[in-house]
C-alpha cells in the first residue's frame, strides 16, 4: 500500500490516490467522511473550519460498495474555490493581471515553511509555498487513513486517539482501558480529551491564549488495539514498524516529537521498572503484565496495544506577531495573520490517528496475503491462533 | 544513497553495502574506525566491548583512497568467531550435533525481540532471533554513518552527539554553542556528557544501578551544524527530512522517543515562546534569533543547527531478572542474562550521531548534483551563496 | 519524480498524481492535451475513440502557468459517465439492483487480464478486472508523459515516435535523421508512419484484417535526441536507464518485446559490426560514427539518440472469436467482443513515447539538481559543456 | 526481497546482501555454487574463467543449514587478489606510487561503459569505471539468483535456461517440453544449447569468429515452470511482472533486447494466431491450448510456463579492434584488448536464468505470506487449489 496526495489549500481540490488495497473491502464515502468531520471539529478552531464541510468523493477503485483491488482516487473539493480562481488558477496570466492578484506574499512567517520553501524552490511569492505547506493537506491524509481504518476494523483492529495535554494542562487517562472507550469519551469532549475535568481546563487555556492573541500546542495519543504480535521486523533497521510510525507522526504539520509507551520518562527509571514481563495462560497464550513499552519490542508489535504520543507545537500564526523580514525590502516587520485558530491540537489528534492507522494497515497488508480481503481475514485469524499456541 | 546491513552478533562478520556515494570522496578505513572506537567506549559497558576492537575493512568501491562511485562494501570481522563456529555455523548439522550445541534459547527475555521474533519467523530456538536483533548490528550502522560523516565534513557540515540524561541525571548543556565543542567535551567524558559535574553523577547512577543488578537508560542529543536552509521538502509528507531522521533514531535498538528542539516542552508553551523569529543582515543573510524548533520548519532545514534528541530505555538484560515463560514447558521463569552492560547510553549516542549523519548525507546527495564530490561541493557552495542573497 | 494513476475505463474519471517535478516549469493544459489528441488518432480505431475527446484538467501543482514544485494532479473526465453510473457506481447496491445491472462478465477473453485477474482478486464478475486492465488507463500515462515532454523540451531534449511495422508491413525509415522530422512526418500519416508508401500498405493491412474480423499488431519506435552522455549508471544493476525504459515499454498494455538499436539483429552480427566507434573533434567533443547500440552503453546514455523499439501484439478482441470457458457454467464459448479496433499500434506509439519521456525526465531530475527548472537548465548546460571538454 | 551487490572485477571480493528471505529455507553454499560453476562454463571463454573457480561464502543469515529471516551476506573472493593489491588497493597512495601503478586506462573502448562512465563520475583513469562495469559483477547476481532458485524449487517452481541462437545459428527447441529437459540437455552442450546439431554449428561459428579476431552474440531463453496464474498485477503499471523481468534481463551486461513468447514475431501475425485460447477440465482447471504469449497476460502469469528471451550483443573487446580516442592526447587509436572471450552467450544464459528466478521469487514472496518458508508453501498450495476450482 502506498499513497500520494496533491492539492493546494485554496486550489480547486485535494486529491489522493491509494494504491495496493485488497479487493473486496466494503467501503463507502461515509466510512471516510466521518473522519473528515472529526478532523474539522475542535474547540478553538477559526472561521474556515466552519464554512467548509469536507466530503470525499470516490473517483475510482470502488464498485458497488467494494474495492476492486485497483487504485482508489479520492477527491475533496474546495467549496470556496470560486473565490480563488484568479489567485490560484493554473492558467498563465499577464503581467498586469499578476499585478492585480493582490495576494502576493513576500513576508515569511516564522514557524512556517515560507522562507525555507521559498529559497528551495525559488519562489519570491511565498504563497507558492504556503498553499501546499498548509495543514489543509492533512484532509486527504485523514481520508487515506479512513480507508485504512475501515480495513483494520474489518480485521478486528481498533484505532483511537485522544488529547493528553494542551498548553500544559494534562489529562488523567490512566483509568481508560480500551480503544473503544477512548473513542467514545474523546468524541464527547470539545477538545477530544477523555478526562472531563481536564477538558474544561483545556478550553480555558485555549480561551486565555486567544485573549492574549497567542496560541498553544499539546500532546496527542493514538492507541491501536487488537494487532497480533510480530508485525514489523527486527531483521533490518528500515523494517521496524515503530520507526515507520514515528516518521508518520513527525510528518504531520507542526509535530516536533514522538514517543512510545513511557517514552522520555524511561530515561528516569530502572530497567526493572520499564519492561513488560511475559505471562502465559492456556486461554490467552502469551500476555504482558504491563504495557510500558507501548506495544513494541525490537521494532515488532508485542500483541499489547500500541500506544504512541506526538507533540504538536502551537500554531505559529499569532495575533501577537513574531518578527520577520520582508524578502523584497529586507525590512523587518511583524508577521501577518492568515488565519486565527488558537489551538489545533484536537484536530491534529485525528490526523495522528489517521497516519498511524495507515502505517498499521500497510504493515499488515505487507506481512499477510492481501490481494483479497477475505484471504487477509483468514490469514490473520490463523496467525492469531498460531501465536496463541506458540 | 541507500545501504543494507547483514550479520549476526556471533556470526563470522558484519557486512554493509553502501550504494550511491559520489565518486571522488577521500575515504580511509580510519575515517570509519574512529567512530567504531567511539561506539565501543563508555562507562558501564560489559566485558564483550573490551575483548573486540572493531575494525572496518573496505572491500570495494574505494581505490587509492578515493571512492569510485560504485558500491562500498564494509566488513567488520568477529574476532571471537572461532569460538562460535559450531553454534552459529551456516552448514547443516545432524540431530546429534544439534543436541550438543548447548545454546538453544527457549526463554524469551522481556524487552527484547525474542518472543515476537520467534513467533513471527517460527523460531523455537530464539537464538535465531537474538543474534540478529542484538545491538551488535549498530556497529555497521556506525560504519555507514562514518562514511556519511566524512562526506558531510568535506562539505563543511559537522555532526556531534552528547548524552543529555542518564538515569534521571540531566546535563547542563545550554552554554555549549558549537558542534565542535560538543564533540571535544563529550569525548573527554566517560559517559559522553559535556557537563563534567553531571558526568560524575551519571557514573554514580550507573554504579548504583549495577550494584542493584539493575540498568538505566537516558537521553542523547545529536547536533548538525552548517547545513543550508531548504534541505528536505514540505511538498509531500514522505519527503520531510525531520520525519526521516525521527525514523532513523527510532530504529536504533532500545530507542523509544525522539524530539526536535524544545520537543515535548512545546506542549506547555505559548506560540510566541516557541517559534524562531527571522532576522536579516547584509553579511549573513537570513538568520534566526533562537533555535527552539531544532533546525526544522515544514520538514525542511532552516539553516540553524539541527538539534534532535532520542530516549533510550534501560537495557532489558538485568541481573535483577524479569519474569517470563519458557516456550517449551510453558513454565514461568526469571529471565537469564546474556550480557551485563548496565548502561549503554554513551555508545547509543554515537549510533544516533551515525544514523542522523546518514540521513543528512542522503538528503543532500538527493537534492544536489552528487555523482562527483567536486560537483557536489560546488553545488552546495553556490546554493549557500544564493540563499544568503535571496 | 514518481506518479500514480487511478481510474476504471468507464468510471467517472482517470486521475494521476505526479510528484517531484521541479518548480518553475511553464506548463499548460494544452501542453498535455496535444498528446492526448495524438493518442486518440489512428487508422483502424473503433467507435469509442471518436465520441470522447480527452482533456486533462490541472487540479493542483500549477499556478499562473508555472509548476510550484508541489504534486500535480491531472484529471481526465469520462464524457460518457452518465451512462455508466449504475453499472460502475461506487455506492453499494441491493441484490435486486445487482440483478438489473446487466453487464456482469463471466466469460474471460483470451489475451486479456480477465481470467488471471479474476482469480487473483477473487472477482467472479470479470468487469471488475477489465475496467482497470483496459488500455484506457494509458490516457493518463500519456498525460504524465506530456508533462515530462514539456520538461525535456525546455532542456533541449526532443522525443518522437513512429510506427515501424504493422501486420508484417515494414517502414523504411533509415533516411530519417532527426526527432523533429520523425515527429513531423509521422503526424502526417494516419498510421503514424514516416514512410508514405508503407503507410498505404499498412492501412491496407488494417482494412484486410478488419474484413476478416481479425486484428494486427506492430512495432513502434521511440527516439530521444539531445540527451547528454552519462545519464543512468552502470554501478548497480537497478540503476541502468535502458533497463528502466525496457520496463516502461513492457508495462504498456499488449507490449511483448523491447529492443535498443539493432536489438535482436545483434545475434547475427560480428562484434566489429555492432559497436559504435568513438571519434573526437574540437567543436563537437566525443561523437560516434554510428548508433547501432541505440544510445546506450553500460546502462548509460552515450550522447547519441536513444532508439528503442517495442512490439505490440494484435488486440485480442476479435470478431473472429477465440475459444474460452464461462467461469460459472464451465461451458466453452467463443469470446465476446467489447470493442472493435482492429489495430491500435499508431496510438500505442504515442503511449510508448510518453513512457520513455517519463523515464528520461525522471533520470535527469535524479541526476541533476532539480528543485528548480532554472537550476536544472543551468546544471545540464554546464554538464554538456564539461563532457565536450572531457 | 531486495539485494545489493558490491565489488570490482579485480578487487578483493564480490559481495551481495540479500534482505527479505523467508525464515526456514534450507540453504547450503552448494545450492549457490552449482550455479556459479554453470556460469563459468561455456565454449569460447578466455583464460580468466579457467583460473578462478568461484565459491560463495555464506557470511550471515543462515544457521545450521536454514535461513534465519535475517539478511544473507554472500562473498565470492577473488583468488587472484594478491596480484592486484597495489593496482586496486583501497589505501591512498603517493604520487610516485601512482606513477608506478601501470594500469591507468585513458583509452575508452567502444561498446563498454568506459567513456560515458568516465565523464559521469569524473574518472580520467577509466580503470575506475571498467572494474565495476565488468560482467564479473554478474557472479553475485548469479549467487543471489541461486538463493532464489532454491526457494522456488522448494515451492515446485522450476527455472531453466538455454541458448537459442549464436552468431546467426538458431537452435531447434520446439520439441522440448519441460524445464527439466531444458536443464538436462543444455547442461550436456558446451554452448548450453538443447539442439546437438545446432550446438556443433554454434561452436564452429565461435571458432570462426575467434579466427577472425572477432566476437559474436546470441539469444538466450529462460523458462519458468510451475508458477500459478495471477502472480504480478495489472492494477498499476509498475506492478506488472513481465515488465520487471524485462528490466532484469536488460540490466545484464551487453543485453539489448527482451521478448516474451512469440515476441517481435507478433508484429507479423493476426490476432487469431497470437492469443492462447482458454480450456477447462475437471482435473486440471483452466488451461491454455498454446503458450504464444509466453506465460503473461495483463502483466500477470497465466499459469503456463514463462518463456522469455534476451539478446546479447557480441563482446566489444576484439582482437580486430575498433577505433576510439585517447582522452588525454585526443589522438585516435584502435582499442586495446583486456580479455579475449569470443562468445559469452552460454554464460549469459545462466545469468539470465538467475535474474529471472530472482524476480519470480520476489513477486511470490510479495504476493504470499512469506515470513516463513512453511507458511509460504502452504499459501501457494492453497492458492493453486483455489485457482483450479475457480
Amino acid at each position: 500500500m502506498r499513497y500520494l496526495t496533491a492539492g493546494e489549500s485554496h486550489g480547486p481540490q485535494l486529491t489522493t490516490i491509494i494504491e495496493g488495497l485488497p479487493a473486496g473491502l466494503s467501503l463507502s464515502a461515509e466510512d471516510i467522511n466521518q473522519h473528515l468531520a472529526r478532523r474539522q471539529k475542535g474547540y478553538g478552531r477559526g472561521r474556515r473550519m466552519q464554512i467548509e464541510k469536507d466530503q470525499a468523493l470516490i473517483m475510482s477503485g470502488v464498485r458497488h460498495g467494494k474495492t476492486l483491488g485497483s487504485p482508489v482516487a479520492l477527491v475533496v473539493e474546495n467549496k470556496d474555490w470560486k473565490h480563488w480562481t484568479k489567485i490560484m488558477g493554473a492558467e498563465a496570466i499577464s503581467e498586469e493581471e499578476a499585478e492585480e492578484v493582490k495576494r502576493k506574499v513576500t513576508r515569511p512567517r516564522p514557524g512556517h515553511a515560507d522562507l525555507n520553501g521559498g529559497m528551495k524552490y525559488g519562489h519570491r511569492d511565498m504563497r507558492n509555498v504556503l498553499e501546499r505547506s498548509s495543514a489543509r493537506e492533512t484532509t486527504v491524509r485523514v481520508a487515506a487513513g479512513g480507508v485504512a481504518q475501515k480495513l483494520l476494523s474489518d480485521l478486528g483492529i481498533k484505532v483511537a486517539c485522544h488529547v493528553k495535554e494542551i498548553g500544559g494542562v494534562t489529562a488523567n487517562a490512566d483509568h481508560i482501558s480500551s480503544a473503544e472507550e477512548i473513542r467514545r469519551l474523546s468524541e464527547e469532549s470539545e477538545v477530544r480529551c477523555v478526562d472531563p475535568e481536564a477538558s474544561e481546563k483545556m478550553k480555558e487555556a485555549i480561551d486565555q491564549a486567544k485573549k492574549k492573541g497567542d496560541t498553544i500546542g499539546g500532546v496527542v495519543e493514538v492507541v491501536v488495539e487488537g494487532i497480533p504480535a510480530g508485525v514489523g521486523s527486527y531483521v533490518h533497521y528500515d523494517r521496524k514498524l515503530d520507526a515507520k510510525i514515528a516518521a508518520a507522526i513527525m510528518s504531520i504539520n507542526a509535530f516536533k516529537g514522538v514517543e512510545f509507551g513511557l517514552g522520555f520518562e524511561m530515561a528516569k527509571r530502572f530497567g526493572s521498572q520499564v519492561h513488560d514481563e511475559i505471562a502465559w495462560s492456556d486461554e490467552d497464550g502469551y500476555t504482558r503484565k504491563t504495557n510500558r513499552l507501548g506495544g513494541f519490542e525490537g521494532g515488532m508489535t508485542t500483541g499489547m496495544p500500541i500506544v504512541v504520543k506526538g507533540v504538536m507545537k502551537p500554531i505559529p500564526t499569532l495575533y501577537k506577531p513574531l518578527e520577520s523580514v520582508d524578502i523584497e525590502s529586507k525590512e523587518p516587520f511583524t508577521a501577518s495573520i492568515e488565519r486565527s485558530d488558537s489551538c489545533a491540537v484536537p484536530a491534529a489528534a485525528v490526523v495522528a490517528e489517521a497516519v498511524v492507522a495507515w502505517e498499521i494497515a500497510r504493515a499488515i497488508t505487507e506481512q499477510f496475503e492481501s490481494d483479497r480481503m477475505d484471504h487477509l481475514k483468514d490469514s490473520i485469524e490463523q496467525y492469531r491462533d498460531y501465536t496463541k499456541g506458540f
